[in-house]
């Protein structure tokens, strides 16, 4: 049965990180609120399972995962129960809670970037807030981004598997997972990023591996892959960029 | 052998949430930050492991666990490990899921509580963005607060094996983290958390229940315990509680 994807139509957004994942395995899954709600699928589909009282696991938010009778929320979570499954974890447990370690630590990049243009609350439009956006974006260009990338650098130079993965000697979640936080950053803050990257060989190069899978570069070119927008986590505000 | 906890030495943060569950359970264990540094313990200690460039899996930022030769960092993935060992989380991996994505949310409030006094950054002090902190507060007392209080009063009253713990029937490291969290939010946010509080009469009931276990009550009485306090992630300013 394939797996159904629920998350926000119209952004890449943490969703993406399951996607990615997804479609890197080759899985069949169901991205369910971009479907036709003839086909009982759309947001309605998603809303059903956040606000149905029957649900005994509602997750607090988007994404999720379906699995038959399984429901997953939490982007790591989900993560970390499809990285056996899809064969994109190691099978050791000090490597799969090594893998979501990297992850978590990707998850909290994420949170960073996106309060940039949203520091004062989520609620609010970026035009709303837009002075303190500048001031959060600022401490994170030239401090926040520049700290993580060099952890993710480090990680990879001390792989004692080698540098072409973050963990052990192949493919996981984690390095999809990476690939897409540099995607992000490149697109949201080009300048910052290209500083931030030059010094950081590794996830450049980890990157690129990435994005020449076969599976990822088909999905890239695909129009499952919905572009970066104003909407999402990563967005492209030149006031917000280093200068 | 003794589990190692590193942590900063003067606040709850993070930390507390694997303190508790390492007290919960009478877990031998070393606060290795607090321990004088004529043992070997101490800043030095917790700084040698981030900053050493020989531990192949450094964690990008306390607090992080050593249990003989496992080093692992990000909060929910010590506790994920330490789950089992301590008998804190149930045996099926279904229930060790649900545990873990339980914990990544109540991570996602602690973060939205912190940024509550911290909106436009960490590398700058409370004093120089209390503006932006007001507006950021604000949205949490009256929004988010209330909305996760109530994903966790409706979790525990759709367990199907009672409304005492959150997962299963049985104590677990969510349990003591849930507990946790509503300590902070009475600390930081007393009204905002009465009023909220008033509706969620299972959380409330579960926070007394973790209160009152033998082993956390004498924690809790213990000088372990480190007060809650102005460097913390939940922090008293009633300017930024709800009037």
């Amino acid at each position: 049965m394939a797996y159904e994807l629920h998350y926000w139509p119209t952004i890449q957004g943490r969703g993406e990180f399951v996607r990615l994942a997804l479609e890197a395995a080759g899985a069949a899954y169901v991205d369910v609120a971009r479907g036709p709600e003839s086909s009982g699928q759309g947001m309605p589909a998603m809303r059903r399972h956040l606000h149905d009282g029957k649900v005994t696991h509602p997750p607090f938010a988007p994404p999720f995962l379906k699995d038959g009778e399984v429901l997953v929320g939490q982007t790591a979570a989900i993560l970390h129960y499809l990285g056996p499954r899809l064969r994109l974890v190691a099978r050791s447990e000090q490597a799969r809670l090594w893998t979501l370690q990297i992850q978590l630590t990707i998850a909290d990049m994420v949170t960073e970037a996106h309060d940039t243009h949203h520091p004062v609350g989520t609620g609010l439009y970026y035009e709303d807030q837009k002075p303190e956006a500048r001031r959060r974006a600022q401490e994170f260009c030239s401090a926040r981004l520049p700290k993580y990338l060099q952890w993710f650098e480090s990680i990879l130079v001390r792989n004692t598997a080698g540098s072409r993965h973050l963990v052990g000697g192949r493919l996981s979640y984690a390095d999809l997972s990476l690939f897409q936080l540099v995607e992000g950053l490149r697109y949201a803050f080009p300048e910052a990023a290209k500083q931030a990257l030059a010094t950081t060989p590794g996830v450049v190069q980890l990157h690129g591996r990435v994005a020449a899978l076969p599976r990822v570069a088909a999905y890239l070119r695909s129009e499952r892959r919905i572009p970066f927008n104003e909407q999402g986590i990563f967005r492209r505000y030149p006031e917000l960029d280093l200068r």
